[in-house]
């Protein structure tokens, strides 16, 4: 299956094959685990850290205790491999459950059904009709992905559910119908099936960029039901939207600094249509299970959109809302770590996404309100399909394959295994070249030498033959092959000059 | 020709190699075009039929009367390629009319100038300035692609002339000039004439995921004229289309179930702009004329567009003329059998995306409507395109390489060619593998055979040498190599033996 | 260098390899240059007269003048290729000057600094605060691309900084805030610098079908500051453009046919966002000067943006604004020579290319207006984007590899040098032809007598076995290999027979 999963045009696949040595107890391959794992070892620091604490014999009982600390961390912590495993050989409505829960998260690029779980704690926080209608969005997707016959590795992994329940969270949040309008799961059950089609669809194109589809499935659809009914519809009527055409006053005096500052979690919360910041907070834990560094991002994100918001005059109750910041939110953490591998230069390139996210989100947000709509996470979308697009000369702004993407940690050690097998390389390459050279330097050297030896005996030889021609020359006529022989018998005089044959001019 | 054809990137392309021998007089042959024609002969059992009726020398009358009918079918059914070829030997202004027939009807997928012929019968019973810009628009378009110098076989197959026929005829209809307002020929042989240039720079873009470009040119160049001039414009103004910000109260009572009914022919007849419903249905025979399959999903399509209307809570007036038909009476025919092969599969997949199609026409319809546009055919080409973009891991559904696309039921007998030479290369490689099983057993059996004999022999052997040892001990000093010759000895003994050399045992 | 400028991806390249005899100071080679220059050589008859003069010794001194002329004139045209490569070697600050002037040239497709120059005094003539505006972005954008790494030709013929400069401009012109609203130097500093990315990531795209990317970052980018802030935003007002809900009565007698003369150098003004005409006349200077063909379309397509306006019933007034020239300008340009190497046919194309514009500049400058937004150079990138992505079958219209655009004089060499080569090689191949078929014609002739030899020898030895048979019937048991031993003979008898081995007759 990994096989068939690496072939696959699916947008963010787990590479099943190189983490299996990752779960496996000896203490050894648990300290490998340390950069994936959730200890603030973000900088390429760590690394030094790490191999320290490999010639470090001295602890062996805080080197276990630590060792058991990470193998359990590794049992919920990023894509939850083991567990994954596991339930692959379960009963069916069990996997499915999974499937769902990591759709449910995949929504943040996180690969991990306890997250999924906490999400929808928070869901159910905020709103059980909205809780409701993301989870039946999630499990017909799900189950439109398995009728469809698409790629099960990417099912597995939630790929398929993270539009789901975009559809179904977001149908029932701008459904102007109330809480509980029963009727609206029919098309909340459509939408949600319509989910894998688009998205195949999508990933045909965006493949031939060896770009992932983003939450654009979602964003197409949740557009086309609402601009489809509209909010004078008698059966699905929709939130009214409409354009402003002025806006209020802003006095800075009249800004609440502690509701600019909870904007940073509801930003997160509105990821899923959520303006409790508790809600963001419960989203902020779950991000922090699988991976500390999309959290981060995550939080960054969130800010850069609140500050944006300030830059460009925004309305203060959009900013406390969150409209701001759930777009900053996604570019950044698809830009930082996801789909680069996290260096400085990519945090930079993140921070510059979030921002230019934040243009675009006024721009189309600004835009659909003329038909009614939201922004959906249409600027996330386009700000990082564009981003992801950009070539650069330099080697520290690096693209992942998609079909290696998995989450930012264990995105950097694959950069690092790569940078250090390029460096080895080199080092490699360097040092035969060096080799090469010093070996063409002595060369030389013993062919100066040779050619020294020869010009001498070609000298001596020389004097000889005059000799013999002054002293010998009634011998002459006797010996017509003397001087050849003459000249065997010298090269039996000196070793080095045996060595002189013609090859050796070469 | 056919080579060039094949090789080109224009959309619904005639394969002129394969049906040579569809037109011969034998009745052998006439028997394999059965799937081919207009007999109710949709499902695979036919084809058990077929080979009854082949088998079957009882009725020699009956079996003659038949093929003779169905020749007398082949010469004006399908893509009347008997007529083609014939035409192609005839003057040039000959040629352009039947390309121009073609072309109106390859709107709908039918390249058939019968078919075509009847469709301007059906326009000039509609309204006769509208037929004449339509043939005009076809007429200009067919120009424009040979000054281009496209690819003759396309201009041949009427597919650069049916994005001019809709240009012109839309063109008459959204026209607040009124009728024979003569200055409208200008725009609209402009317009017709870059039919070809929007169509071939589509097709560049779209043959790199071997897409058709369905009727996007018509759909670019009508919107461009209309919201180019707008209702307001001097010279040519537009019908008045404004965005409906309230909708009446729908009242089921009120429902005129006649209307409904006639509201399918009537989306059948929108494809052209045209609310007649007779119109519609002699559109409905000029489409069973050329395909039955084409004809049938037209008729679906048509009704799931009126159903989706009552769904989606349309006033009855848009669903009575026909509004919400003809979007999805394309898209059907497009998924249902044209550019997939048709299996139950394909066709339930069809009727979903004629309810996509017609929710997506809804969206549409309300965007352009913002911009005082019709929806045109936009929601079809999408949709279509999607579903066309998507990939499944099933072999039931079947994407036709764009050069093998001709009409349903050649479509239909191309993939089951396919399927036999898969299957009966499959079974093939199923004998050989038993074959192969088969041999490996027998040489097993007599590999163990070889290998008993073999320890009998050593046995026998080893008592040989254990004699030898126990009686002659004394002799053994004298004749030290004995055991080696003895060994020879003894492998001369036994036949079999001769045949153990180390090679079987490999 | 050229090789790695050559593989880039980046739009209109310099190709730097073959120019390099172009300012050699020999006669012979300035005489090649001929076709370059601006002396109305722009038709293919210059190069017989190109001949004429070579084989002309008449008028030597002439002939140095002329030389002399074409070698000073060569040093400020064309794309100033010595100076390029004088740059090269001086301060940086110098080097950002030089691509910041060819920036400010390249949005006319000119890669000239001494044109950028002339266009920049064209800006500050209109509007100080606009002029410096253009000057940061232009200078943002490049310093941008150079922190991106992106391809350093690309940077150095002004590719970045073309967006960068109108990115500054119009945000200048489109801002409500009034002249010297500093604080708009901040968006404007952040849009330029974007630039690139956008540049990048549509390279990225446009590059599979082997398209430039034109002005579309500076579109979306323009577009995305002024919808996301737009009227009644406090920071960065925008000035307000509302769609038009009717149009002033048009009547003929009002028109003022000085203005409407006067409205083709404002169109072309107008590509940078100016209506003073006079600076409209300095840019028509500025491309005279680098590329006379340039000038041309330059000038025609704003008359045919004109003629448009005044047939589709525009107000006069913005037909006098140079609002319908513009676009027509650049994609006549783009069409007529830049991108398609220069024929009758690609001249007509280009025509037909600027009446394409003028409808979708009325269009889309209508559909922006909605959102409040200009049209910007939307229609300009559509419609030539749409013409560059024809196919046709003639060989008239010659579509150059983006890697080997410069400018129309230079393209139009490579395409005749290419031509020519072409045409070599078919008179080669005919003639090589014709020599085989000789040859053959030769061979079968000799062939022929051959066989006519053998066949006369074969009946010759058929008598003389008959005769052996006939006479020496006795000696026949004796010497029973005797006709072997006779045929040898035969052999031996004739010259020819040797010749006559079964591989001859092959």
């Amino acid at each position: 299956m990994p096989g068939q999963h690496c072939a696959t045009d699916i947008q963010r696949n787990i590479d099943c094959s190189t983490p299996a040595a990752l779960f496996t107890p000896s203490p050894a391959t648990a300290i490998e685990l340390q950069p994936l794992m959730a200890h603030a070892d973000l900088t390429s620091e760590n690394e030094k850290s790490q191999e320290n604490v490999k010639k470090d014999p001295k602890h062996p009982n805080l080197q276990k205790a630590k060792t058991c600390f990470l193998k359990g961390v590794s049992y919920f912590a990023g894509d939850m491999e083991v567990f994954g495993k596991w339930i692959e050989k379960q009963f069916l409505l069990l996997q499915v459950l999974d499937w769902v829960l990591r759709g449910a998260a995949q929504v943040m690029f996180v690969n991990n059904p306890l997250s999924g779980l906490i999400i929808f704690a928070g869901l159910i926080l905020q709103n059980y009709w909205w809780a409701l209608n993301g989870f039946v969005g999630t499990l017909f997707a799900t189950i439109s992905a398995l009728i469809l016959q698409q790629n099960r590795g990417a099912i597995a992994a939630g790929l398929y559910g993270y539009n789901g329940i975009l559809v179904g969270l977001l149908m029932a949040v701008f459904s102007n119908g109330g809480d509980w309008y029963w009727w609206l799961l029919l098309p909340n059950i459509f939408m949600s099936m319509m989910c894998p089609v688009v998205s195949s669809a999508l990933a045909s194109i965006n493949s031939r960029w060896d770009l992932p589809v983003f939450t654009l499935p979602f964003n197409i659809l949740v557009c086309l039901h609402m601009v489809a009914t509209g909010h004078y519809n008698h059966h699905f009527p929709q939130v009214l939207i409409q354009p402003r055409s002025e806006l209020p006053n802003i006095t800075w005096a009249e800004i609440d600094v502690a509701k600019l500052f909870m904007s940073v979690p509801v930003g997160i919360g509105q990821v899923y249509g959520c303006d409790n910041p508790w809600t963001g907070g419960i989203f902020i834990i779950s991000l922090f299970i699988s991976s500390p560094i999309t959290c981060a991002h995550a939080v960054l994100g969130s800010a850069v959109g609140m500050v944006s918001g300030l830059a460009l005059a925004a309305p203060f109750g959009d900013i406390y809302f969150g409209l701001w910041g759930y777009n900053c939110v996604l570019a950044c953490i698809a830009i930082g770590g996801m789909f680069y591998a996290l260096t400085w230069q990519v945090h930079l390139l993140a921070i510059t996404c979030a921002f230019f996210c934040a243009y675009l989100g006024s721009a189309i947000a600004n835009i659909m309100s003329r038909f009614g709509l939201p922004a959906c996470t249409w600027p996330f979308c386009l700000s990082a399909l564009t981003f992801l697009l950009l070539t650069t000369g330099t080697n520290r702004i690096f693209k992942l394959p998609l079909a290696k993407v998995t989450y930012p940690e264990k995105n950097l050690v694959f950069f690092w295994k790569m940078k250090k097998e390029e460096k080895r390389e080199r080092v490699e390459k360097e040092k035969s070249e060096r080799e090469e050279k010093q070996r063409a330097l002595e060369e030389e050297v013993i062919q100066n030498e040779k050619e020294q030896l020869r010009l001498e005996l070609e000298e001596a030889e020389r004097r000889d033959a005059s000799k013999a021609l002054e002293g010998n020359i009634d011998e002459m006529c006797v010996e017509v092959d003397a001087p050849e022989g003459e000249d065997d018998a010298t090269e039996g005089q000196g070793i080095q000059h045996t060595h002189l044959d013609p090859a050796d001019y070469v």
